[in-house]
């Protein structure tokens, strides 16, 4: 027996000692929680300052009108119904002008076009009976309920007008209902609209006057933005390809990424686009050049980014693809490639200060570097019409073991290399996979099935210059995507009317530091009344 | 004098000409809006007939909260609040039973949380005097208003909880402002939470046991509808790239397109994955085997699916490059391509199949057919050494000529046929531009530059290979993402325990019709009260 005590307490023991050191981690992370708070807190203010603004704004937009409540003078003329003024402002007030407008308008269209029907419907329930017209009433609400519902599935609503069916159906229910209960309805319709009013004057001109946000200024910096991006994101992918090592990790994205970083902004930019797009085209125009905001264009403009970041996302695929180009290969096309690049970079960022100082882009630099970086890439290329055969080739080997010496370099690091890096960190994975799986069992055979096929590929000697070619192609590819960008962007400087390009404007560097990704300002609209 | 009488006549004659034809057009189109309405409302039912269930169960759920306004009994319990019940149906409820779980209970919370702090401020406030109690009721209404404000940018807060802010905002405004004019405050904040909780009930019942929308069932039909896309995309590219004309036309997506069609679905479905799965992982666990939603899961899936899309547009991309191969070219490769991406579209087919019948996918298709395909290809390549000579190599040329022609195929269209009828499509488009230009005038030289680059880029001639080299690496590479998602899938079939593989259920075929987008029904999340 006495093993058995001396095991009952060692197990109170450690069970204490458990509970203690619990205790202590818990405290720990307690601690840790108000300084978290405050780290994100202020993140949230750095990234973009302009929010701390809106904030204020709310709370002093808030105050104001909570005055119609708080002053009697004030509140004998509307009444109880000055918190329908309050609850305007919560709900409308966005942190673009353009989207406080759109709402504004869409509460007050939905508010008017509800207080009419209610009324009407009231009309001509009153001539029927108590019982009568609570059964008319109880019809009405399922059938306009049914039907606005149904509504705001039709996309051209939807994309307009969605929050204004949704406060027609408040509105309509809030007066049907009371209707039934109470007599002066008229008088309640008219103050509901008149303080819905007064709330969105408050936000309007708040929003408008008051340090505005606009929704079209984002989205022509976004476009800024997005092309400076790409530009770097060219950049740094070519010079990982001939200049870093050669990493076939499984690591589609790490956020650290310079490429990475450089086309996500683009590559998500849809919906944001969009809805800037869209409340931008709301606003009125606050530029004495333009007489419209041109946001279709923008959105055209962002459609030919999306398909330069796509092509951009293949070419950095070839530095992690499994089958890679040994680096003899690619040091015989290291500066073509590389001088394309940065004349393609060049072009980007040139179009990307056009748009920021709004001025067509500079004749010049658009096309004769770029030319001749294309006619270099070619001749190289063409210089070397033994290379595309197999690599099992001794002969074609030897050939460019020569070439590479000849030139003074010892990159002799060839696919063997790669691949047998490749294949022990597939060892490595696949007895990661096995240790996973001895729990599990089953599945062992399907997994290691879906083993087979990479291996596959990798196993496969082909064509040494293969993946050299598709990353050649690609680069060619992305000059072809950059002229559909020239193109809409030059369309957009004239929608936009940009002022004409005077020479020395080219060597105006952009000096604004690129603010946050505008969809993380873009607040879900909700509407609580 | 005449002439000018005539004039005036003859102005008046064709002003009224004029003004009849816009009368004609006008009245045609008035005509023509009931049959378009009609056409639309019709189209969004069909679509997706869930949608008119669920304006059905607005509509009901509207009705059955109206009772407790409209009978009597009722209605003495609990009052004018009643109307809240109803603002609570119209917002909280959302199409799919996760969404409108996730917005039940951030309004129910919001509610709960701004009562007790209004009662909190009201037991301070009540100390001071009337005017004072207006100030602190002002200030204490601007901090509240500006903190929630600026909390509603924390990315967690926003993620989860941004409504319950709101609802929080608006309560607390609503209750403080009542404090100061009404004595039963408690009351007020009593029946507010009592008749909210009634409306949610309503919504949640509803929602859940009256024909339930999954956001889940959707982000799993999603999946496996864009596994289905991207087979289809894959085999119709490669079999344009072999049969079809090469066009090099400008339009970069044409919603007919079944290559654009198939692989749209998966480019812009990050932000629709991501409510989903936010939507999902609040459902309750539906499925008798699952424990848990794996929505994390799925949206890794999700992630890979874009990679391959990304890739898919890199390929569709090499038949609207400017650098064409030759179709001498193509024909030596055709017959391995196409087999390899039937064999990809194979596997994403039964991917999408185990996905559907929820069960692992069929160890045996994975991988052997698709390894021999790739070695079929590597073949090809390997047998062709002297293919990636320049194109002026006029002997290489003959080679190929001889190749092709042993093949018993006449396909000898060349680079030049390609880029011949590229320079006629571009004389057509410049001098359109010319004609746009011809009105704007200044700009005319800027354009002009801009096109210079297109054709620097179609009058260097590459090696002929070069853009086939891409094409088939970018092939290969569909081949090891097509692994990753191999990988997750299984993944995902372990966390949401799908059903074993049986001998048999490979030739399962999926006969749903593939739903439209979910992205449609999502609408917009506004909270009128």
């Amino acid at each position: 027996m006495v093993p058995k005590v001396h095991d009952g307490l060692e197990m109170a023991l450690s069970r204490n000692e458990n509970w203690k050191k619990r205790m202590h981690v818990l405290s720990e992370r307690l601690k840790r929680i108000p300084c978290l708070v405050w780290k994100t807190t202020w993140k949230v203010g750095c990234d973009d300052p302009r929010r701390v603004i809106h904030a204020f704004k709310v709370g002093l937009s808030l105050t104001l009108v909570s005055l119609l409540y708080l002053l009697e003078p004030l509140f004998k003329g509307i009444g109880q119904n000055a918190i329908c003024a309050v609850m305007t402002v919560v709900v409308v007030f966005e942190f673009t002008a353009g989207a406080t407008l759109c709402k504004g308008l869409n509460r007050g269209l939905g508010t008017l076009l509800a207080g009419l029907l209610a009324f009407l419907l009231d009309y001509v329930a009153n001539a029927a009976g108590q019982i009568l017209q609570a059964v008319f009433i109880a019809v009405a609400v399922f059938i306009i309920g049914s039907a606005a519902t149904y509504m705001r599935f039709i996309p051209s609503i939807k994309k307009n007008y969605d929050y204004g069916v949704v406060i027609f159906l408040v509105t309509f229910n809030l007066l049907t209902f009371s209707s039934y209960r109470i007599d002066h309805v008229l008088k309640m319709a008219h103050d509901r609209i008149y303080t819905i009013a007064i709330g969105c004057a408050v936000c309007l001109l708040m929003s408008h006057l008051v340090f505005p946000n606009w929704s079209g200024e984002d989205l022509h910096n976004a476009t800024a933005f997005k092309l400076e991006g790409l530009a770097k994101s060219i950049e740094a992918c070519v010079n990982e390809y001939f200049y870093g090592e050669i990493e076939a990790s499984r690591d589609i994205k790490s956020s650290e990424d310079p490429i990475y970083k450089g086309y996500k902004a683009v590559l998500d930019s849809k919906s944001t686009d969009e809805t800037l797009a869209l409340h931008g085209s709301w606003e009125p125009r606050h530029s004495r050049y333009c007489h419209k905001f041109p946001s279709k264009q923008y959105l055209k403009v962002g459609i030919v980014l999306r398909q330069f970041g796509y092509t951009m996302v293949a070419l950095s695929g070839c530095l992690r693809t499994e089958i890679q180009a040994p680096q003899s290969v690619r040091v015989l096309f290291k500066d073509p490639c590389i001088r394309l690049a940065a004349e393609v970079s060049k072009v980007l960022i040139e179009l990307a200060n056009s748009i920021r100082s709004r001025r067509h882009c500079s004749p010049e630099i658009l096309s004769d570097h770029l030319h001749e970086a294309l006619k270099d890439l070619n001749t190289a290329i063409k210089s070397q019409p033994r290379l595309f055969l197999g690599s099992n080739d001794i002969q074609a080997n030897n050939i460019l073991a020569s070439i590479a010496a000849s030139q003074g370099k010892s990159s002799l690091s060839s696919v063997k290399i790669d691949s047998s890096a490749l294949l022990d960190w597939k060892t490595k994975r696949v007895s990661s996979e096995q240790t996973k799986e001895a729990e599990q069992g089953a599945e062992r055979k399907v997994l290691k099935k879906s083993q087979t096929s990479r291996i596959a590929i990798t196993s496969l000697e082909f064509s040494e210059a293969l993946p050299f070619a598709a990353f050649a192609s690609l680069l060619v590819e992305t000059v072809a995507k950059l002229d559909l960008i020239i193109d809409e962007v030059e369309e957009l400087g004239r929608l936009a009317c940009f002022k004409e390009y005077k020479p020395g404007d080219e060597f105006c560097v952009s000096c604004e530091t690129p603010r946050v990704s505008v969809l993380e300002n873009h607040l879900p609209s909700h509407g609580e009344d």
